[in-house]
């Protein structure tokens, strides 16, 4: 599991920070996570393939988390993309990105295809053999969701010394993957687990961002791996925190703690912050494992 | 005057090139024209003030012309801005900008002031004390505007050694500096001519991007001071040129002789080009005067 941040600064765009976008990889898959100006500027920088990028998720309408995918959409187009194109955000981006493509007189030579969200309830948006993608309906100014990517059990592993030992044929090398008991040459029964290795434990990644404080999501944090949570504050500034619907570092650390994730990164800084470290610092009061999200930062679990 | 290109480059923004912004600065105006997704940020390395940008004039609703606008918008807010801004562009830019808007549930606090265009004629959609903004009808693919920007007469210049030797009131130079003939203090008749110096010649510039040829538009840019003609193509590509609605540096040079305008600024590069000499090599066989925009870039005349 890798997590290359594109941008991670609150609010506005500038010289030096890039508003929310990251790309998680994952199995098999690249998924783009909100989309703010100049995401498609900041995929060439990090040498992410554009065709790679088949699944967007965007958690809700502030420019900050969706204002490049017009942009990023037309681009495609321009490079005459084929591979069909997803996009999972709030009902009404579908109608924006429309107009635009109606007004420029370019509609995409590629499949684009909108999964409107609407629920306010977790409800699974993905799904293939490898991966599962949740929403988390988070609290902010806007309807929001966070995501929950969850990896699916993989195939058991071939113990190859056994495996010979044992005098199988290899066409029930994968009826051994997939966890069967199978007969060897001699046709005596040989038990699945005499012969292969667990699957590496399935790993998970939840984005939750923006967001207030809310508990309400512990239950579908439990155990994740890598959580972000925004903290777009320090703890000083909790009354700014309330009204804008966003967390503190301490709460975004709280939260990890009551969910009990392994890992916690920290990102949309508002701004006015010089020392990303007091973050950090100020979370690591309440939660050992803190990361700092950072532009261009990457990740690998 | 003063010209200063944020970005020149056609259709997708990359690492080292940004798509289609520019500020020109002529009297007391910053005005910005056409604004491609990431024009905040270059706005902001040019260290061009925001509260300074009062006009914006959006030629066409292709991405790579107007879609920097909504977050230009949104981060105005996010600074609280108080002054008006006018946005004059195509009918529909504003139904996209308010349905984003709404979505985000994000109104401007300052009032933001659409003037929709609609007019295949040139006509004046700006006027004040000291400039003119006219459209300039444009062939492209979807509906399309050049503006052409013309400074007014300004006042006539005291002749201050004159103008003590004829012992004129001070109250009279306002009166002067308008041209009007004044008494002096002894009642004796002061021609204004012997006293004053003719106003500097007004400026004018052109923007005319994207169009496909046009000599229709000759007669609008006759004798303009500069013209800001996009070139795509090379004459090589000359037969890309036509289909896709965009002119070749020959082209740009052949209108710029015809209009007897004295500078060209070549720009609107497509970025199959390494060598932007080229376009210039080229422009030059039909007009001498030519000048290559590039990021960054400030022209001033």
């Amino acid at each position: 599991m890798k997590l290359t941040i594109l941008g991670c600064y609150s609010a506005t765009p500038k010289t030096n920070s890039n508003p929310t976008a990251q790309v998680l990889e994952i199995k098999n898959h690249s998924f783009l996570i909100d989309c703010g100006e100049g995401t498609q500027v900041e995929l060439r920088r990090n040498k992410i393939k554009f065709n790679r990028v088949k699944h967007i998720f965007i958690s809700h309408l502030h420019g900050d988390h969706c204002f490049g995918l017009a942009g990023l959409i037309s681009t495609f187009r321009l490079l005459i993309r084929e591979v069909d194109l997803h996009i999972y955000a709030p009902k009404g981006l579908k109608e924006v990105i429309t107009l635009q493509m109606k007004l420029a007189n370019s509609w995409t030579n590629y499949q684009l295809i909108f999964h409107e969200l609407t629920s306010n309830k977790s409800e699974l948006i993905f799904e293939d053999d490898t991966v599962t993608v949740y929403t988390i309906p988070l609290k902010h100014r806007v309807y929001t969701n966070g995501f929950l990517f969850k990896e699916k059990l993989g195939e058991r592993k071939l113990d190859m010394n056994a495996v010979l030992n044992a005098d199988i044929d290899i066409a029930y090398y994968r009826k051994l993957k997939l966890g069967f008991d199978v007969e060897n040459k001699s046709g005596k029964l040989i038990e699945n687990n005499s012969v292969t290795k667990s699957a590496n434990k399935p790993k998970s990644y939840a984005f939750c961002s923006d967001t207030a404080y809310n508990e309400d999501i512990v239950p579908i944090l439990k155990d994740v791996d890598v959580l972000y949570h925004e903290s777009t504050f320090l703890d000083k500034h909790e009354k700014l925190a309330d009204p804008t619907k966003h967390s503190t570092a301490k709460q975004a650390a709280s939260i990890a703690k009551q969910s009990n994730v392994k890992t916690l990164i920290l990102g949309h800084y508002s701004t006015r912050y010089d020392d990303l470290n007091a973050f950090k610092l100020e979370a690591q009061t309440i939660f050992e494992n803190v990361e700092l999200a950072d532009d261009g930062k990457i990740f690998e679990f």
